[in-house]
């Protein structure tokens, strides 16, 4: 079966409408890339060692395709994952995955997987069975090549901006490295994400605070605790971090006063809180670090509404992040309250909020970016970053907040491969989404070509002050 | 740029849809205007005086659009709003609002503005900072003719109906000069609004309470509160009113036998209530609501699920309807049963269900208007009075529930210039809905142009009793 | 008015695209149908007997149909349903349902009724009031010839194979007597469907346990009530059933221990159980029914988030099915996990899960389904089996989970002529949304024709077990 990548893909099939989009795609087609948020390790770059084998570079680390391979009964050690049982070798997860290829017709991965194939590989024929090998040899002898090296992909993408996702506690030597490089233009900056040194029900929290006052040389106390954090995000700030990422449970944001607080993080520490008093507290410390980000100038980004690692014993065998992430109804705006009215109308203080509950885009973010000049809608992402899903979230927000209030499009990709693909995508559908509007006669066109141009360049570096 | 108000905005792309839509538009686009529920002042009307300026007329008083300039950083002071530091002069607003224009592109504000600069002022070319000056003038010019006076422009409009939205208390003086004004043929109707009579957690309560009994002599009991409430109800019917309007955190309905119900009413003058009980006397309070309804024909409004002045400071500061009411997740299923097993099946009896939540468009407002003879799906408003959020109402609901359990259209609007424009944009888009059925082979042609006659200019007549 | 079924109907209206669409239709309109779920009562193809006449036949027992009318005022005994005052004859039923036809205008009920007057008896104008009379004795003359009668009818419409629901104490002697009928070809099987005897606050549970425990030969303890549960579900198999269906308020799942599950058991049949006992022993119970489904190989299928019999005057005076089960929001995440970290990944269970809340389809279906090689997302039906709520329900999961994850249509109907209708309806929409992707350039028009294939013909049969 051909593999075509048509030049009109994503863009609406009436022919006048698709005149339009097809025009303002062209405008931003070719702009450089700006990833203010991904999981990309920066050490493929520092090292720029070829990648290993095509398994490794499209199945193995992507939960998007393990978890529908999964899902049709392949075990995870038949894609090349350790945790029980006999792990297939590259070719034969390679093998597995294009005997399965049709599983993803209609997904966003398959639109990426396709893309990328034939758009940085050249194939020309969708994956099966019967062709694997071949296909796994072709991609393999490419990889081989130095134009497929890490650093040779960053510029043939077009790559201007790529931030990665660390540790509080990580030296970000790789970023120093690259900064450090003179034969690497890139910029490639960390971003803070202190998750798990924030909920005292996270497995070894009270290890990690206690590290985390070992490393700033602060106390073990709650004003100790206080100052690490600020320490660790200056850290990061000077290594060219521009946001803070929490992924939370709910979006729950609480003020103590400082004695409630140090009471309750002393407890944590000892194991001994409430499930209640865990929650209030990491509220707490939610409210925090949106303190700290009008101090520091971090973007805070947050992204509640999931129940991560909801098949426990698998998560016990195979670790996180496999495909069993499953998100739940979440409401932003009680919740939001206490931090907001605190924080909310302060000049440079930049809140994204994210979401994997669609039913939150009219609801909720639309109406709260519509008013605080600190919100920014947060681009549809996981589950949601898919064509229709895109169009969903623009005809959903629009109307109310806009265009200016929204985030500017994440990629959120731990597969650098996909990088482009997933650029390409967004801004196709931003084409898309104006070109009716165009066409319904609710925007003139000279304004669609601006507006499509500000989406691509400047609002991922406007809101996160790039 | 050029300010183009297209003949066929708002109508489908696909050219054989747009030509069966434009027939269905062109059969109801000159219909008078019926406006059973809204927020205009009927003094206005009464006065006949001209409009001030451009700033006082479009942006000042519509928090549809100083959320967005306010989310963009502008402060309300120079939006001419008072609440502390300098307040901007009008020509100064405007010149702001037209600086940020092309905030409003693709939002429903944006097109009501553009439609009514254009259809009523015959404005040519799209706001920006250069031309602020020239528009302002040119708008107050026409401002200052005789053409351009409440009652022309009442008359222009063809408003055959207007409902405004009243306190309980209010005499009802403007109503009733229109209505002896041979000089005036409109409709001007009273809306019984007595949210604030009814909880006991909003603040004033006690003294609210104090004065309905004053006013109507009947004793400060909770029997005596009951005969005030269906007092003023009776005011309002002598009046014209045809509907009562209940703007409630939660559409919670308690049937109390009498002795309790007196007994926390009691508290509640005592301001002795608990949370739990104050939610418990609303809810039973809203329930007395329809009992009342049925006794005197009133149509019931319910609008649920905001959290109102979310941002507590900016309240204290400017007071109510500053943008910042957001909606929060709701359901009416449950807590309307008790009302609803009462008097759903009541002969007369008429209830209107308003929601921003769009997930229970289908989940419980189609399912329960399509049911109960009573209950009515509100048309989309406040954030989902626009284009897109309009197509998924009709296609949310219609299938379930057909065309005939709607409110039909209510714009619930303020700003006396937007109700032509915001009505038109209603009318397109039940043509655009409608020819799409006919071009999916759904729905005969002859039907459908029958049905759009119905939508427009019957069903708010007999829903609204009018 | 003229009924015209047009052959393109449900197809995308732009030419190109309806093109495709065509094409991927005709490729599955002819082929016979699989209902793995509904509701039709077997006796009426063991005794053959010629159906009533078009009152009984459309309206009667469709309460589809009986709530809108319902909800336009006609009281039920109108409609020729016994439960207080008059009940009126056939033909003034029909009548009544010709007068208020265009009550079904755009809704699922108007189509299907459209479809199958139009292509199963040949009419060719719309019902009207003028009309009504002509219109039964048509019907009526048709349903008197020997091809009308329900077997004749069955080959007609290509029915091969056609689930029914069954209570847990049923004999299925109509399934044996299909079985054993050399001249029935169709294959009829039971469902198992056990609500009433695994919730104790169903009326009735107790004395149900009871003749459960009697017609099996067991104790009437809790072990031999999981050995009665046990024995009846081997007899729904013995006799061709593939699945066990549960309609539960919430998809709570609970696993206790055996103590704690006996003791409720025994309170319980006390009648002495608290609401939150009773929760959670129902919550045990639908779990035992999904590790009964590991042993036994029947399909579980569950549909919570309905608030049955909303109106309880109506259901005390009409019992249940009148159109007031009223949906309200629901979430599967947390619930289903204690269930699914059991059972979720074993091989060969089938857990189908239906929706009437849209908004899980994309946020909680998919990403189960997408992961869970046991979960598959049910078709959308109820309120949501209609054109535009399937084209959503498509597009709202497709990007996460494939094709692959879906149940097949379902036409969970008790309208035995509607079946034809609804199946073609699903075939039209399935090809609407693969030619909306092959004209999007996502998918390749030769895997679009295999895929549609596959959801028509095999998915049914694979995720049923048939």
């Amino acid at each position: 079966m051909r593999l075509v990548n048509h030049p009109d893909r994503l863009l609406p099939v009436d022919p006048a409408t698709r005149a339009v989009a097809r025009e303002l795609y062209a405008s931003v087609a070719e702009l450089p890339i700006v990833s203010p948020h991904g999981h990309v390790d920066p050490r493929i770059l520092v090292d720029d060692r070829p990648f290993d084998d095509a398994a490794e570079l499209f199945i193995r680390y992507d939960h998007y395709v393990t978890r529908l391979l999964h899902a049709a009964g392949v075990p995870f050690g038949e894609l090349g994952i350790p945790g029980g049982g006999a792990v297939a070798a590259p070719r034969e997860v390679w093998r597995t995955f294009c005997a399965h290829w049709e599983l993803f017709a209609g997904t966003a991965s398959g639109y990426w997987l396709q893309t990328t194939l034939g758009e940085v590989f050249g194939v020309t024929e969708h994956p099966d069975a019967a062709d694997a090998d071949r296909l796994f040899d072709l991609i393999g002898s490419a990889l081989a090549t130095d134009a497929f090296r890490p650093r040779a992909l960053f510029d043939r993408f077009r790559i201007e901006v790529l931030a990665t996702t660390d540790d509080p506690l990580d030296d970000l030597a790789p970023h120093a490295a690259l900064a450090a490089d003179a034969g690497f233009r890139g910029r490639v900056v960390p971003t803070f994400r202190p998750d798990a040194y924030l909920d005292p029900t996270a497995p070894g929290w009270a290890e990690r605070v206690a590290r985390l006052a070992e490393l700033t040389g602060e106390r073990e106390t709650y004003a100790g605790y206080l100052a690490a954090l600020a320490a660790r995000r200056a850290h990061f700030v000077e290594h060219g971090a521009v946001s803070a990422d929490h992924g939370v449970a709910r979006p729950l944001t609480v003020q103590l006063d400082d004695a409630d607080a140090a009471a309750l993080f002393e407890r944590g520490r000892a194991g001994a809180l409430e499930a209640d008093e865990a929650r209030v507290f990491s509220g707490h410390m939610l409210l925090q670090m949106a303190r700290m980000s009008v101090d520091d100038g971090l973007v805070m980004t947050i992204h509640p509404g999931i129940l991560r690692g909801h098949d426990r014993p698998t998560l016990e065998r195979f670790g996180p992040d496999m495909g069993h992430d499953i998100p739940v109804p979440v409401s932003y705006v009680e919740p939001l309250r206490p931090l907001l009215e605190r924080y909310g109308n302060e000049p440079g203080f930049h809140l994204v909020l994210f979401t994997v509950d669609e039913s939150t885009f009219s609801r909720e973010l639309a109406p709260l970016a519509g008013y605080y000049p600190s919100v920014y809608i947060g681009a549809p992402w996981w589950f949601l970053d898919a064509p229709d899903a895109v169009l969903r979230f623009r005809a959903a927000v629009t109307e109310t907040a806009g265009f200016s209030r929204g985030s500017g499009f994440i990629d959120d990709t731990r597969a650098f491969l996909s990088i482009p693909a997933r650029h390409d995508m967004s801004r196709r559908l931003d084409a898309a989404h104006l070109a009716r509007l165009v066409g319904e006669g609710r925007m003139p066109r000279e304004l669609a070509e601006r507006i499509i141009v500000d989406l691509v360049r400047d609002q991922p570096r406007r809101v996160f002050k790039l």
